[in-house]
């Protein structure tokens, strides 16, 4: 028997044929066309809708944002509709049980890239509209705004920039931004988000001379840039207690209240879990004085992502490298300023290094961190949504990982995030096979349009 | 107006022409062509010729050692003559201002691969014979024996394992080993060579989980290998002084006297030429208590040669990399023995490393330091060879580098080695433009007369 929502399933399967890989060249006119795909479903409900890039960034090697609006009436409450219609690549293809972009599926399951993350995720808002507009018609009871980017696999930049440049004006103006690019805790456990950590991501290049030395003629006389680098990234986050080591980098970290914290541990998860989710580490290692919830959500992380130098291949190269280079990145929480974090690191990392190398320290992004209250009346009407739909109770939890949009909309706008999202941990976001459950997919439907309804009678 | 030598060097250049690059197997041909051509033109002064593998590794991905021998009488003194055949890659070619095979001779210098290292100075070895050979006819004054190897560029497993397989027989029984792949102080200071240094190169691998992980889900609750990995790099050697922290690492590591240190000091190199020379490196960085001189020749050291994890392109990726690789190695001094040094190097790393990580340390090769005495009767001889021809007075130095087959020749065959090389510090060994003076060719040719007559009269 088929759902009362297969058509908007067989639109999604439409919408998820588009390879739309914002950070392959090679996929550009596929990245637009997803965006052309979005904005004539949109028209068919009387959506006026137009693409914008940012005068910072312009159209080369940029994507737009899809802006839409139905606006009835101006003292209707506004909501804004955060999502991304592009996609991340799908190597590796060979692990791939299906065609990434032919979806399958397979028990209950739709398979395919981009399914959860955030095409699957961004129709269940616009399926939702659809049927409002059947029982709304000419006389909608709310006001809807739709900003979907382009590049949030990319880089983000053009969103931002958007955001920016509109930050004064009426354009973006809303009373609540709906996110669904967000998970439950598990099938039976719904939730909704209140908060998502901000980042610093840098990179350190340490030089020494002006090319590879014979490390036999040299060696004994010469400093190392690549035991320098290592001392350095050892000095950044303390092996014992994990505690970040950069001068005041705490000083603006919020403290959570023991009830806070209890609410934050009661998630149902266990260390086991988590172990075996994160690939089977072996232990944990988490700020002493904290669990491995609090680690990975409210307490800021650094983080070595990258590093290299000299000789890296099989067997052996008697060279000392003329250079070597880290990414390092932090993950920041209430109440810290990407900026101020960035100047303290830079500073300490030159403070530190030893003398008589050429050092840089460069920001390559940064994004604010993002926190909601549970006591907000949105998201008090998220929970009744998802209760009337799933009959379930929506737990509160909070994300390790960073939207640096979602963060502007908040700051910039002063518009506050409600993060409705219906993907479960399991769904293989930015991996092969990735899926998104069909239930989770209707019910989404469902739960949108009870949000929409319980907005218009707020 | 031709020198008197004219004849070998049109040898020595069709020797040049010939690109035995043994790391590259595309060159595997090239590699075997000039050893034949060595052995025909041995074969010319009725020298006994043969190729051979080693028995431990065969023939294939291996080059074979030419041996060769003119055994005149049992009872004269036995000289025997290392050297290679076989040179370094060329890359990267854009660098060179003439084709690295095709030899030209500019302003008294003959640029081409490998015309230093090694194939020029073997070859005042092969025409001093032929020049001695003409004097001597049937009734040569002193026995020799040749071990020229193919894959000192790439490994040379071969003369080491050839050395083992016949170091209880006669096949290599010598009274002294004469070595020219060594350099001058400068062009007016020759020197002899009194000590190199030997090498446990290793490979430093940590794995926390099965695949990278997402900074944001994962950061702050999981271990980070890159981290990890520096923090184990920046505990093997002390930052300020210089000092490497393994324990047990410097118990046998021989004092000089001071009268040995104050010569090795007297090399005519100042600490600003030596800085130019290390590719304009800003300064030195020696283990405390010790000169640059020293730092480089007679104290073991620890250098990182290469580390790579996670994301190393341009740009960010937020991942906790999976793993995490350094390769670190060790050049070691009289008395220091390679299997203990790693054993050491390898229990500390283990100790010191952190819980919940998967670890493992590899020994990718070992060699044995070298050290001769000055007051060797063959050092004297070599010294008042190096006198008599270019009128100027060698000086003793040390290496910082090592060749392991000399120093299994010494170890092994208990063969004395004598270093009488011709080379400049500014020949471009392994790089680019490589040369080698016509003066040191034709001088090496007559020293090397001078040394072998001074034998046969000792």
């Amino acid at each position: 028997m088929k759902n009362k929502y297969q058509k908007y399933l067989d639109e999604l399967i439409e919408l998820l044929k588009i390879p739309s890989i914002s950070s392959l060249p090679t996929h550009k006119k596929d990245t637009l066309k997803a965006a052309e795909f979005i904005i004539d479903e949109l028209k068919k409900i009387n959506f006026k809708t137009e693409l914008f890039y940012s005068k910072k960034y312009g159209e080369e090697n940029h994507y737009p944002v899809i802006f839409a609006e139905k606006i009835s009436n101006p003292n209707n409450k506004t909501i804004l509709i955060y999502g991304h219609y592009d996609v991340q690549p799908v190597d590796p293809l060979t692990e791939w049980l299906t065609d990434p972009f032919n979806p399958e599926i397979k028990e209950g399951k739709i398979y395919a890239r981009g399914v959860n993350d955030n095409k699957g995720q961004l129709y269940t808002h616009i399926a939702a509209l659809k049927e409002l507009d059947k029982c709304w018609g000419d006389n909608w009871p709310v006001n809807v705004k739709i900003i979907f980017e382009g590049e949030e696999e990319s880089g983000g930049e053009t969103i931002e920039a958007f955001i920016d440049e509109n930050k004064n004006n009426s354009l973006l103006k809303a009373d609540v931004c709906l996110v669904s690019d967000t998970p439950w805790i598990n099938k039976d456990t719904p939730a909704i988000l209140t908060g998502l950590r901000g980042i610093v991501y840098t990179q350190i290049d340490v030089k020494a001379f002006d090319g590879d030395l014979h490390s036999g003629e040299f060696g004994g006389a010469v400093r190392n840039p690549a035991n320098d680098l290592a001392f350095i990234i050892s000095k950044l986050k303390d092996e014992i207690s994990g505690k970040i080591l950069i001068p005041n980098f705490y000083d603006n970290v919020k403290d959570f209240s023991s009830n806070e914290r209890e609410l934050l541990n009661s998630i149902p998860e266990t260390e086991k879990q988590f172990l075996k989710n994160a690939k089977n580490a072996k232990s944990t290692f988490i700020e002493s004085g904290y669990t491995f919830i609090e680690g990975k959500t409210v307490r800021p992380t650094l983080d070595v992502n990258g590093m290299w130098s000299g000789f890296t291949e099989e067997g052996a190269k008697t060279i000392i490298p003329a250079t070597a280079h880290a990414k390092v990145s932090m993950r920041l929480v209430p109440n810290q300023d990407p900026e101020k974090i960035f100047e303290l690191f830079k500073n300490y990392v030159l403070n530190i290094a030893p003398e008589g190398l050429d050092i840089s320290v460069n920001l390559i992004h940064g994004g604010e961190w993002v926190s909601t209250s549970i006591d907000s009346d949105y998201v008090k009407i998220a929970q009744k949504a998802i209760k009337k739909v799933f009959k379930k109770e929506a737990l509160f939890f909070k994300e390790g990982g960073s939207i640096p949009a979602i963060a502007k909309i908040q700051k910039a706008l002063n518009v506050e995030p409600v993060f409705l999202g219906y993907g479960l941990p399991d769904d293989a976001l930015h991996s092969p096979n990735e899926k998104f459950d069909l239930d989770q997919f209707f019910g989404g439907i469902d739960c949108n349009i009870e949000f929409f309804k319980l907005i218009s009678k707020s």
